[in-house]
């Protein structure tokens, strides 16, 4: 078999692994935690499901593999919880170190490819960028609401800290960050996040 | 919140059941059985990975949309083996079915839409169809190659068997279905895919 296509091949049978990579957050109903592959895939399908309500126009294509590859590093790097502050200081590291391995199992110019979507997706500086990450926070936000909160209340997060990480959602869709809102506002009043009292969030 | 939005969002939240399908391939390394959700997934990236190898020129974000939703219908159908031939009888009429329930969640023109795209998967008559095809087969093969063929010895699988189903790889890649054949090879040689005595495959 030819270089080429021997690396394409170790690459697909090396992202297997994304499938062993397991998110805090459960399935809906409240059964397992969710993996970083199942993620991506709900990810992809509701950026196209919900493209209409991007702040800008998209490369919608872009914006599904985008979706799709973003947690590839994860399989090294492992998953940091959204709201651990402890492991979230050496996650660009271990990240950076898991980009160069993995996506370097590719010829250059797909790893270079791939690399740089990567990136563009991390610094969230384009239109694509920003309505991936609003479907990398509306993913699991659904899957939460539906479970009553139970991520948030296993975690005792506070509802700050939830404005702190969905506010990115706004940048990528106005209109899906006003339901964020109305979801992240239901979920206060039912007492599933916790509030500083006397401090409002 | 208007109608569109909460379909949209009914649908959304509906498809994070396909996490809960699982399907007789194994994870790499011999671990628990895939579900549709990752299956989908690793087919969309690989379907990207590949592209230069389909036979004609496709647009590369209708076939990983196509991988992406082609199992939506086994929440309610079920998974159907390859090789389980009683249960492909009724397999149609049930994915029929099901096709009709979840695409019905989403407002009408997007029903419509992903009803077409899912038929286009199934009549297998465009360049995106035939290659999202080939990738519906060289995905469960290479996991099953990495773990010496334990899905086909588990299941006392005839390498006729196998060629039936993998010859669909050729309509849409010839290079990919030349590895697919060496693979094959290689595990009648092992012992792996049974074969009938004097009468080749």
């Amino acid at each position: 078999m030819e270089e080429r296509l021997e690396k394409q091949m170790a690459f697909s049978l090396e992202i297997d692994k994304e499938k062993n990579v397991f998110r805090q957050t459960h399935l809906s109903g409240g059964g397992r935690n969710e993996n970083d592959a199942e993620h991506a895939w709900h990810m992809a399908v509701m950026a196209y499901i919900l493209r209409e309500y991007a702040n800008e126009e998209t490369d919608i294509a872009k914006v599904m593999l985008m979706c799709l590859i973003h947690d590839i590093v994860e399989i090294d790097a492992g998953d940091t919880y959204a709201y651990d502050e402890e492991n979230k200081k050496t996650q660009k590291e271990r990240e950076e170190a898991a980009k160069k391995r993995i996506f370097s199992l590719l010829p250059d110019d797909q790893r270079d490819e791939l690399t740089a979507l990567f990136d563009e997706f991390e610094q969230n500086e384009t239109a694509e960028a920003r309505y991936a990450h609003a479907m990398d926070n509306l993913q699991p936000l659904i899957l939460n609401d539906s479970n009553d909160g139970g991520d948030w209340k296993q975690h005792g997060v506070f509802a700050g800290q939830v404005y702190g990480r969905q506010k990115g959602t706004k940048l990528g869709s106005e209109k899906l960050y006003e339901l964020t809102d109305r979801i992240i506002k239901k979920h206060i009043e039912r007492g599933n996040l916790k509030t500083v009292p006397g401090k409002g969030l």
